[in-house]
């Protein structure tokens, strides 16, 4: 309830900050008997890890994680599982700067007001870098609903600042360094790098599915999936809006079209995103969110400092001009974790998770 | 986590169904020594409850609340308040006929997919109804908050159906049956009786305004306040989408211009919603939410049987046309759970609350 | 949190005070479609209740309860149950004069620091009665684990006060007000119609058994089944010390003795009280308790008043001589509880619980 | 939920086995501000680890405690603080032989049973060794705990095997390796040699104290903060009985003389332990436990194998004959974690905690 754990059947403990030794995760719940190794961890791991493209923050971290506990022979022993993953290119003095002053749109504020004090270093807590402890542990909740029920997770990029992002296909996700589903990305790019020189950063707007999700997953009145899903997508940094299914085009949506009907074959269209009443339907969980634009930027801001005096704030060091980009894999993950969650609940209270409804593609591509 | 409790120091433990003999909650972990009496309550209850215009739902409940426990000569004694509600109205003929089929857009399906059996009378635990409980709830959480802190909070409809509406005033909302920030609600009668005369329901947009928030509530990582907010506001029925300050808006931004800056008389703008890095900045608390239009329709839909055959659904009974319309009270009571909640949180983890940042205007009006 | 919700899994919050319009509790996680009614619970509240014979208070409640919600057509729904007992007999006059002092002994004035005010009738919260909700409780989770595991629960009365009592047989125990395992109770009564006359009150020491429960619950680290139990059990009005097995005797016990050696028929002995490691073997689950003397008696004692001036206190109204006698049902509930949150918890994480370890008779008779 | 994470506002998850890389702990929920370093920690380590006298097992660890996060600048941030211990003195080769069969009165078999598999080497995750980093957590709750309140925690060995140990003073506690609290223990080497020569373990009884407690912490029907002391205790390794205040002695007492009497000075007597109705009176708390002795013994003992046929078992390896001689610092840090939670949960609830009750010398010396 500090903030630091996600989940109650399957719990992941975050630690860590920006530049201290290490960040990690301690995942509680984690059924035993699975095969595990690094190995079904580092592939996510590589698809959020900085440096990988000059439209990210040049932060060279290898983010090679470590099982400290929880595996025996390769298999997982149904206790806590610590992921542990070192820090290596810490450069703190990049951050001396800003320690008595407040980035405008950053939470050095909010954190120095709550606790009276802040690590300052890369954002300390705060830094977006507490999210690689969580792709690891979405990758065991990943592999284990692979397992069980076929469930996968894919996301990608469907806009980012002024540029909309149209679909083609999920294979050309991995091809690019924005996740987007498209051949060609040099409108993205030209956009980017236009982007770069001004010192400015841009908001991107993500969509992450889960397909094969079981039925009946969620509970009726609060942790519904979808809410718990909102909790999720709105506990990653930066996100400033959650939509599933149809999202806010219901708004202007009538009854008569919006609600999906159902056949023999299942539903048709999927405008619920995938949830009825907070419980899953077994179409795919779609959701999209909204991801606003880095506060570290290279342009002067007006702010005060820690004595409330008037000062100006330029952010020096490394920094993703727009952190939608890497948002992808964390999303993926998150939605993971919540899905993994709830079927552990879902077995608890009704036994073994039932799944043969005939799941129908998402109403949109 | 069964999914019926909200809050974890501020918990509201909910209960009944729209058919049964009561619904209610039980509040844990109010603070000791608050003057509590229905008269604090009922006053939600009233905004919230059916039958108030032509535009909502007639089933006639006077949802009067019945403090059972926790309260001793008129004070809160920090024991579980125990709120009930008597139903009042139930006509259960009313749904006998969708027993064996599925309202498209309605949790119908999953309910009987999850538990193996539901109680379809009014959508049993799925109804709105039980809704009520967590306004009765709110308004301890309210009362509270606006003796502690002088936190108040405001909502209003922002859009129904394909109708825009624009912001007059904070003091038109109580005026009309929409909850409308405007003057003449002409244009808003013509549309829902044209759409109610159609069968048909419509979905809504509206917007939540937490007022003299403390700075400082909110966890860093997870249970962020915004996450938790949306969490709340997810879990509300029929919502689809959730925003926090600029919302979706932010992903069209520069980081120039969407972090708001700090001068020493306080932030200039509201694109944050209020709330940086999942911390309370102590401006107003931002938020927007999507509903989408009722399930429960008077058009005829195609649908399947329990024994998935095809078949036919028309909705009978008393239904909202457009169940925004009475979500405003809902959304602003849950916002107070949140609310109150991380504040008990932070006096538990920073000792008591300090407010004594100067609020600013929110940036939308 | 705040101390009034029993369970994760299946979670009891229990809401009242002994002299308020009702008491009750809410089960939330009570898996769906088990048929469930009123005389299902009743028979277990009837053990509890007061006014059964001249040995315990004469305070006249029938203790009906009724079923609020979650029950559609005579099944669990897998939501929430409220059950609700109303209080009949109040007669708060007979606390009027202890307002203003406190009981040596009671909770009075540990509520009145705590809190800043407490409701006195009756003991308010702090009253025994209210376990009259969790004997309800535990009558449902005692009917879900004897239709799914077979397990069943019983407990009785080993000492009160100087008053050791032997071991005959369980078929003793519902025809006497003690609950002991013994045909002649003549020396109880003789005991407790002294006492009783003296105006003074003395202790019990109770045995809680409970049987057929399924092999491999319990947690590893936190959490273990025994770790509960000491929780559930001290958590009783009035108990002071919890065993399980062979309790306070392993201390002078030698490992190789102490450990109860298995065959292939099953364990020989049951010193770990059906519990190695926090998780259950297989045997019976043994546990004791220590209940002390009722606090509220008709001698006069030295206090101090709430201005901390000294002063003296004797209680009028009614009370039990030994609150040990009405506590042996609320121990099996307790109990219930327990290993019901654990078969849940196990079915989350290692998916449907096997039970098929042969029981071993306990050690102790 | 599942296991591994103790306490709430004041959370501890704990992750590791015997023999793997490492063992440690998160805290989440710490007050910000704190001074801490390692060398806050390291001592109660020290008091705890192996290898320190020929009475407990040889194993050689430092048990050097590493802060991976939470701590800037020598101050605690409010976000989670992790601690390392490498293990550095595994020797698995010890275990192998009893991969295959069941210790009497080990865990071996449970886990087996509840997992499917186990760790066995060193009894992995089920070995006393996972205590270390509650020691250390523990550590930290006693740092703020004293400078908040000046509340302090001792403990002492009060029998072990069949020696009672008299009380002379807490003055010799730190002087011997038995924590016992008198000058001379040559009566319990004695007795140790003998039973060490023997092959054979022995259990012990301890006594924990909390002193300088304020008034009111803990919660009124469950979370009792005695219950969670309970809890606590018996999630220890070996333990099976708790006691708190008198304990099982109340049987025999009568209520004219359990209840404490009030006086303008303070409370005369300590039955209660320290705790009225749940809530803590601002006297000492006293706890008491009982350890069974050590599982793992050099006698041959009955058993099966995993395929349930008869075998017999006889543990080489490094093990302590009496777990019970380094349980004192596990005891009080398990109570200074309970008092940590409560304190956090009453300023939750309540406000600032209010100290000023005269605290009462114990009942019992």
């Amino acid at each position: 309830m500090s903030g630091n754990t996600f989940g109650n059947l399957f719990s992941v403990t975050n630690f860590g900050e920006s530049h201290g030794p290490a960040i990690g995760c301690v995942i509680d719940g984690c059924p035993p008997g699975m095969p595990l190794s690094e190995a079904d961890i580092q592939p996510d791991l590589d698809r959020r890890r900085p440096g990988t493209s000059k439209f990210v923050t040049q932060r060279n971290e290898p983010d090679a994680v470590q099982i400290l506990s929880g595996v025996y022979q390769g298999l997982t022993t149904g206790t806590p599982i610590c992921l542990l993953i070192n820090n290596t290119d810490q450069r703190s003095k990049d951050y001396g700067d800003i320690l008595q002053t407040f980035r405008p749109g950053h939470a050095d504020y909010t954190y120095w007001r709550k606790y009276g004090l802040r690590d300052p270093r890369g954002g300390g807590r705060s830094s977006a870098r507490l999210t690689a402890p969580m792709v690891a542990a979405g990758a065991v909740a990943k592999k284990w609903l692979k397992e069980k029920f076929g469930t996968t997770f894919v996301g990608c990029m469907t806009q980012i600042g002024d540029v909309p992002i149209g679909f083609e296909s999920w294979d050309h996700v991995p091809n690019n360094p924005f996740f987007a589903p498209v051949a060609d990305v040099s409108a993205l790019e030209d956009y980017m790098n236009v982007l770069r020189k001004s010192g400015d950063s841009c908001g991107a707007r993500l969509r992450v599915v889960a397909r094969g999700v079981p039925v009946g997953l969620g509970q009726p009145l609060f942790d519904k999936i979808d809410a718990d899903i909102a909790f999720a997508m709105m506990g990653i940094n930066a996100v400033k809006g959650v939509e599933i299914g149809a999202g806010f085009g219901c708004v202007t949506q009538k009854g008569s079209t919006a609600g999906d009907t159902l056949t023999p074959e299942g539903f048709v269209g999927n405008n619920a995103g995938g949830v009825l009443g907070g419980i899953s339907t077994g179409q795919d969980i779609e959701v999209s969110i909204a991801v606003k634009p880095t506060s570290s930027i290279l342009i002067a801001r007006d702010s005060i400092d820690s004595e409330g005096k008037p000062t100006e704030v330029i952010t020096k060091g490394r920094h993703d001009p727009c952190v939608g980009i890497r948002a992808t894999p964390i999303a993926e993950a998150m939605l993971a974790l919540v899905v993994m969650e709830h079927a552990l609940q879902h077995r608890a209270q009704c036994g073994d998770v039932v799944h043969d409804f005939p799941p129908i593609a998402a109403a949109k591509p």
